[in-house]
């Protein structure tokens, strides 16, 4: 039984897809943001670093979205969720999910998370409006260079396709028209066919 | 026979110093930065992001520094460079590696590329300002949550030491003294007598 910390909306969103996908056994728990829950002694217990997602296994607490993403495919690997037998393979499916993580929900970050990394409103300012052109950016560099098709690696969906799928989901927000990038929409589409999306999605848009 | 993409003090330095501990042959070719020639199209036929590292091996390029790692740990296991065997610790060494890559080295960029996420000159200043004290937050976590001594995973020295070695580098540039966090500091002198990290160094401070 996996306990999973998330935030609706949030990156979050990428592991409880994968649950879903596996058929794990899970609870997921709302940390409320609204309230500032995150911050707060309890939370912190659990996750240090006062974000989402976190997830309790039988063996201890992970956190960190790309690392979560592994942990699940390499246990249930029933699931076929990562390129297992393929070490090259799996390096080309985490460096999607390292980039996604470093690059381009960093990015995203800087339009409501700005106060991380600067003070002045004038700034905050500033950088709220480089972050539609840099996720424009990042997602030309995914559609062109790290998309495959039908599925971010290919034939086979993998763990890199929920966390594709949430990042999409942000760009509405950001300013950017998902429609300017034509395989990362049908990526969408496609990903909300799928039951498991679905159901993770229910919790995260209620 | 690998290639690797690198520029000096980068965190290039990271999968350098994991190829010589393996004691791969590989070459190691230096982009230069001071002419940008990691925008340039010769580059970017290489890696698209214009960024190092990149690594050159036989099945095709790999980037992102926690990709790379995880590759060269699973394609070398003899070299014991990760918890391979253990599920739980791999993924454990994922969530530091991923850490280190969307947190600490995000925040340490955010000195000497703010124009990524910001135009004006005086949010540059404002961003440099927040640097020191987002560092420190990062080591101080990283030294009471994730570092367990003497290496970073414990008694098993993994790829996750080369890149917090890496990162911790960068600490007296960003205005942090690194004998703030006593932990770190003797991890950072246990690497220095690594020769792996000497014959590595060689190149990047040449
Ligand atoms: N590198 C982490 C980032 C996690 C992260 O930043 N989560 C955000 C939500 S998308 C969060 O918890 N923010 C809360 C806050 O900033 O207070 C990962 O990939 O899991
Ligand atoms: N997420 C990437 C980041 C790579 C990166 O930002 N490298 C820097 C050097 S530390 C770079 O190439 N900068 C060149 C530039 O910004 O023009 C990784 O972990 O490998």
């Amino acid at each position: 039984m996996y306990k999973l910390f998330y935030s609706p909306g949030t990156i979050a969103l990428t592991p409880h897809i994968v649950l879903e996908e596996i058929g794990a056994s899970f609870d997921a728990i709302r940390v409320n943001f609204a309230d500032g829950e995150q911050t707060k002694p309890d939370y912190l217990k659990i996750n240090p670093k006062g974000r989402v997602p976190a997830l309790i296994t039988e063996q201890g607490i992970l956190t960190e979205t790309p690392a979560i993403l592994l942990y699940l495919a390499q246990k249930h690997p029933d699931a076929k969720l990562a390129p297992l037998d393929d070490v090259f393979q799996l390096g080309k499916m985490q460096s999607i999910n390292s980039y996604l993580s470093s690059t381009a929900h960093v990015n995203h970050a800087h339009r409501r998370r700005g106060t991380r990394w600067v003070t002045e409103k004038s700034s905050i300012e500033d950088m709220g409006r480089k972050v539609k052109s840099n996720m424009e950016d990042c997602f030309a560099l995914i559609q062109s260079e790290m998309f495959k098709g039908p599925w971010v690696m290919g034939d086979d969906y993998s763990v890199a396709d929920p966390y594709l799928f949430t990042v999409s989901r942000w760009l509405e927000g950001d300013g950017v028209n998902i429609a300017d990038f034509p395989k990362i929409e049908a990526h969408f589409a496609r990903m909300m066919e799928r039951p498991a999306v679905q159901r993770a999605l229910a919790l995260h848009t209620a």
